[in-house]
């Protein structure tokens, strides 16, 4: 391995957050509440929407051209849609200094860390990440520089990260105020499926249920329930199409478990009913 | 028909309320606070609890004696589990004077009018209701009169119900705050299991696959879908059951729809996808 350029953790010259939403803009926050960055340039596809986001006082400038932007980064965060994050990466990739460090807000990683990994020019890095901290708001304008705060980062280091690039992305992590777990791109993707992604379908599942004549008798137990499901469409697409092997295998897990109580239904098996009931009420109660 | 002994409505000598938890407490401080009776009986299985629930102020008196209480009403209002309430219905229609009026706040309607109807004295009338208010919390020390309060209330019709005794009825879930719609006991329960049973039980599904290794990483979205898995399982395994035709084939459209977006993801038929999701998505945001 060459010897690294890469530069002690705690503060960046610049950061490149490409992708000025919500999340984006709410790590710029974060960033700046923290003064982890000299400078913050904001990348996008859309120069008005990123000129307002600098007028915000969110980032310090904006460009639509990543390479421009990744000549100038010591940290490039992608916060872009998954889809888009491989595409990006390399792209920065192409045009960055040695030493430059890499990472994501992606919901997916296998797919993602994958593709990226042994790709990359020696001495430029990317490390995965997934901070679970997110809104059903969208837009910068809704940035909150507390978003991350005291939520988990799962990082994901693959078989040919850099140590020291692995513990520099996820003390940037911390430093925004999160608890960083680190496990493989695939323990993260089959865990993600159970309790994000497969919930997901199953909300949207059950608001598509939903008919105009049953719509008045609706209480608040059906709307927590399908909360998940006003969630961007093209973005949920992206993340189970690039998490499809553990969501296919969460989605096999939910179903045995609706057919052991479908059946119990069926049968008027009471008994089975009422312990599968509580065995779920009880896993429920764990969370709080 | 014999000439009904029913009062006016507005105002009740004695209410009987048999099950004082959250949902018969809180129709108690309701009644209470609008001064609907000149007393409120309290019927309960827990005599110290009920007592409790005196001191507390909610009631007035307190019986274990459905029979003896039911002797002394004027309105007697069911808020015991599903299961129990016909049962209740049959003791306190026995012992009741010529017209007492009953009501019931049971989350399924079909099998409890069905089994009342035709089976009570002449001129003792029982008019199935749903009060769509409730919470996760349980016991009377949770009660609150403003629970009822610009919420719906079903009140369902079976073939013999007496007009009056059915507008008397109405009238009373209207002077505790609730807005009034009128269905057949059939309609109600398709209709309820779609909106509220089947979630309940895909919720409970879900909480199911909840794992040790998987715990930490759960988000509020996993929170928010799996919230009414924590409900009590006896009320609703009784719930399941008591609506177990109409249960089915709500699960049936739930299962339609879970495998249209499932198939999509295997098939890689990413158009189908997002427009199954934002199908979803549309609909959930008309609840909003």
């Amino acid at each position: 391995m060459p010897q690294s350029s890469l530069k002690s953790p705690g503060h960046f010259d610049t950061i490149c957050i490409v992708g000025v939403g919500l999340i984006g803009g709410s790590l710029a926050a974060a960033v700046k509440q923290r003064q982890l960055a000299a400078r913050i340039i904001g990348v996008g596809r859309n120069l008005p929407r990123l000129q307002s986001a600098q007028q915000a006082g969110l980032i310090d400038d904006c460009l639509v051209d990543l390479s421009a932007a990744a000549a100038e980064s010591d940290l490039i965060v992608f916060c872009t849609p998954v889809d888009k994050i491989v595409t990006g990466v390399r792209e920065a990739a192409a045009h960055c200094r040695p030493g430059t460090l890499m990472t994501d807000g992606g919901s997916t990683k296998g797919a993602i860390c994958a593709a990226v990994s042994g790709s990359l020019p020696a001495d430029v890095h990317f490390v995965g990440a997934h901070p679970l901290a997110g809104s059903e708001k969208q837009g910068f304008e809704h940035a909150n520089a507390d978003l991350y705060q005291d939520r988990i980062c799962v990082v994901t280091p693959h078989n040919d990260s850099d140590p020291t690039a692995v513990s520099q992305v996820s003390a940037f992590w911390r430093q925004v105020g999160m608890t960083v777990i680190e496990m493989s791109p695939e323990e993260h993707d089959n865990i993600l499926a159970e309790t994000s992604h497969v919930p997901h379908l199953v909300a949207s599942a059950l608001a598509a249920t939903l008919r105009d004549e049953t719509r008045p008798l609706t209480s608040s137990g059906f709307r927590d329930t399908t909360r998940i499901a006003a969630g961007d469409e093209h973005l949920w697409a992206a993340i189970f199409q690039g998490n499809k092997t553990a969501m296919l295998a969460g989605l096999d897990q939910f179903e045995t478990q609706l057919r052991e109580l479908r059946g119990a239904i069926e049968r008027d098996d009471t008994e089975t009913l009422v312990q599968s009931l509580r065995a779920a009420r009880v896993k429920r109660e764990t969370l709080e």
